[in-house]
């Protein structure tokens, strides 16, 4: 059976690819499982029905026979432990690239949400100017650690896996800060995220339903 | 081999069992995998032999034979895919406890983490007083909707899973908030979880380090 995700009626990203079903959407491409999209407005989400697939009213879902799952990184990792295409086959090179996707949602991610957060709710508060250099402080020590393990390579550890999909989609939502280009191999490594086929594939999809749906 | 993991040689929290090696120690003493510790300094984690196993300079790390991990999500389902007593059998219920895994860390941790970090960081801050309710709102909020997705169930989804203990250990670091005894069936949760003889062992072997080593 074709699976089914769920993703916003009306992306507030209005379709740069930065909503959480991008990278179940990338997944999807990457091992080529072909997907059926239900979208779901705000009021939808905070609805029973939705509310029964994820407890926190977020998108996106994913059902598939009789399993419905819920969180990126969880939907991601079983993409990735059931098609060839996102894990290597080695077993600790697995655990390895498996603890990337972690990496990018437990450590990465916060203080790049924390950064957004920031501009979107507090920009006009009092305490906006003296608040943000502490936080984009927070935001620069893990780019920078980052930044030292890549060096020159490619991708995180070998070749492209689940954890550099994972990585490069978290990383993406500091693009707009302007820090992210304070670390070049960050940017090249982000970029070269973005060349895959793949990735282009479901760039084109979120995008498409912004164009057709997302004109309020 | 028996594994390695790291812990603060003297941990922020003094032993209240709030330190990410406790719920690798947890895991651990699920499945009743014996297990040697290294203790490291605040010094020796920004020092070269540490960041090669762990690139962001935290802890805990895991190291069994020639493979090392980090991130305690990724090494607490590294346990639970390899030694049975954290995952169900069933593949649907597998992955969903998955799903709960990353929940704890992604979705519910992050509001956690802002809640203490405020209290830690700003508040001699004079916006304090002015922006702790909108924090205070984002935890309640997600406590909210894990409350009513746990109604009066013991554990999240069937029988307990490396799930609930991931999400029981982020809980615990909002109890000193006060936030988490305004919803008494999580408080009840994370009881159960702490009540497990596998908990108590942790918790006692990461106390016993700061009894004796922490004392500084």
């Amino acid at each position: 059976m074709t699976p089914t995700i769920t993703a916003f009626a009306t992306s507030p990203d209005r379709g740069k690819g930065l909503a959480r079903d991008m990278r179940v959407r990338w997944a999807l491409e990457e091992v080529g499982q072909p997907y059926d999209v239900r979208l779901v407005s705000f009021e939808e989400m905070k609805q029973p029905a939705h509310l029964a697939l994820h407890p926190f009213g977020q998108i996106p879902t994913y059902e598939e026979d009789d399993l419905v799952l819920f969180e990126s990184g969880a939907i991601v990792l079983h993409l990735a432990e059931r098609h060839a295409g996102l894990l290597p086959d080695d077993a600790n090179a697995r655990a390895r690239a498996i603890s990337w996707m972690f990496a990018a949602l437990n450590t990465v991610e916060p203080p790049i949400v924390e950064r957004s957060m920031i501009g979107l709710l507090e920009r006009d508060e009092t305490w906006y100017a003296q608040r943000l250099p502490a936080v984009e402080g927070r935001l620069r020590k893990r780019l920078g650690e980052l930044s030292r393990r890549l060096g020159d390579a490619d991708w995180l550890d070998g070749a492209f896996s689940a954890g550099d999909l994972m990585m490069v989609s978290v990383l993406l939502r500091s693009k707009s800060s302007g820090i992210l280009d304070e670390y070049p191999n960050l940017s090249a490594y982000v970029a070269r995220g973005e060349a895959r086929p793949a990735y282009q594939r479901a760039f084109a999809a979120q995008l498409a339903v912004f164009e057709t749906q997302g004109r309020a």
